[in-house]
Order: C-alpha cells, then sequence, then structure tokens
C-alpha cells in the first residue's frame, strides 16, 4: 500500500517516543521534499533559498546574519554562501550596521520582494493541499500538541 | 524567552496550514539537531550513519540499496556513499543477490549489531528526555494526527 519510510520497520513493541520521533520525522521530511520538488520545478529555485526570502519578507528593517542563521536553523556559514548569490542576483541586500560596522544586515530588495510575492499563493496551495486531509479542529489540536513538544524539546536540549 | 525559530515573524494572521507546517519543520529540526550533536559527541558517529545501521537492524534479512534509500527517504547516490564506508569499517556487508545479480542485499554484520546495539538505549534515553513534557495520552494523540497527516500529504504528493 503506501511507501516504506522510517517507520516501515518499527515492532509492536518499540516505544511510543521512538514511533513519535520516526512519524514525525516521516512527515516533515514528505513535505520538505515535495515543496523541494515542486520549487525546482515551478520556480526554477531552491528551498534554502526560498526560505530565506520568507523570513526577510516578515522582517521590515530585516535581519542580521546572526538572527537569520538562528531562525532558519542553520550555520552561519551556510547563510553566508546563500546571501552571496542572492545578492549578486540583486535580490537582497547586505550593508554593514551603521554603530557596529562588524554586523552585516541583510534586507529585501524590491526586485527580491516582487520575486518572493511571485511565488507565495502558490505555495501556500501546495501546503494546503497537502495539508486538505485534517479538519480544522484537528489542525488547531497538532498545532497545540506539537508546541508543547516543542518547549519539551528546548528544555530538555538546555536551548534557551 | 525562547530561541527564534522559523515560526518566530509569523502574523497572526498567518494561515493554520502555514503555522503547522513551519511548526512542525521546527519540532524536527530541533530534535534531529539535538541527537545529530549527541551522536557526535557521545559515539563520534553521524546521524545518516545510525539511521542506516538502525534501518537494517530492523531487517533481519538485509535490505536491498532500493529499499534502504526509500526508507531513508534519500537518494541511492547517497546511500551507495554511506554504504561503501560502512563495509570499509565491516560494520555491513553488501552481497549480489542470487537471483539478480545486479541487485545488491544489504545486510548488519556481527560486528555492525554490537556497535548499533551499544548506542541504542542511550539514543532512545535522549528521545524520552525531549518528549517527557508529554503526558501519554498526548503523545498518543500527536502519533495519530501525525497518522493522518502523513496520509493526507502522501495523498496530496500523488506518492503510492
Amino acid at each position: 500500500m503506501s511507501a516504506p519510510d522510517r517507520e516501515s520497520a518499527l515492532l509492536s513493541g518499540d516505544k511510543l517516543e521512538l514511533k513519535l520521533w520516526l512519524r514525525l520525522l516521516t512527515c516533515s521530511s514528505l513535505i520538505e521534499a515535495e515543496v523541494r520538488a515542486r520549487l525546482r520545478e515551478t520556480f526554477a529555485t531552491s528551498l534554502p533559498r526560498f526560505d530565506l526570502l520568507a523570513q526577510l519578507d516578515r522582517a521590515p528593517v530585516g535581519l542580521t546574519m546572526g538572527e537569520l542563521s538562528s531562525r532558519l536553523m542553520v550555520s552561519n556559514g551556510n547563510v553566508t554562501g546563500l546571501t552571496d548569490a542572492l545578492v549578486r542576483e540583486g535580490l537582497v541586500s547586505r550593508e554593514p550596521e551603521p554603530e557596529d560596522r562588524r554586523s552585516l544586515r541583510i534586507r529585501l530588495t524590491e526586485t527580491g520582494k516582487r520575486s518572493f510575492d511571485a511565488m507565495t499563493p502558490t505555495h501556500e496551495q501546495w501546503i494546503d493541499r497537502m495539508m486538505a486531509g485534517l479538519s480544522r479542529a484537528e489542525m488547531a489540536h497538532l498545532l497545540e500538541l506539537l508546541g508543547k513538544l516543542k518547549q519539551s524539546v528546548r528544555s530538555a536540549a538546555g536551548a534557551a
């Protein structure tokens, strides 16, 4: 029936926590793979680029490199390479902070904003369709339980 | 308060589906980053290696390369490189199938099995602790809702 994934070989005696983690990973991997493939096919762009533009689109005064990498949960080095490419293409600007010239602030340019705005309605449709099997109440409940999980993981991982 | 992540800049008017996707991605990224860091610190190993050994540990007759890459949801190329390294280290074996010599079957060796068994109790503890903020009932409900989501994503993505 369904394609094999990380959960397939779990045994009935396996722990609930492990099942939950593998199912969570399966869900996010499936959605991510789908969004990645569609971004490439439809807009000839990559998921890291889309994610970076999305974060900047929601930051009216822009973001420092550190803020960007924290929000994207990737290393500073990854953000630097990606930003280099987007600066060259004119989609984002990168300027030293007036009060601390070692710190760089990234902003979406007008071109970058137009490029991102052209993709968002389609991107939202993809996400909507992938979640269409859940009722609004189920989505709200899932959001709440994932909120609890996020807190639980953060406190176990000792993150601030 | 909490570290900024992909959800941080969401607006109250944003759609439930988008919120859900970003929260799901945040949860799985947080757990994955934690497991990755701990595997490196505690066992000097990587998450892809651990995942591959885990899949083989649950497959008594081994897995073909195709089965492995499907379960790990990564490309065949990635699995090949990883398998090469594990064969060299004597943790897995790779033999042609008797009835189809173009197909390769991967199995855990005795050494591989011992190496994996030495890591699993600790790995389970990490996962348990990260989920300790949820009750058994909440975990069971979350598992159920993620099961619905998985089906919904698979049917929207047209996957078998």
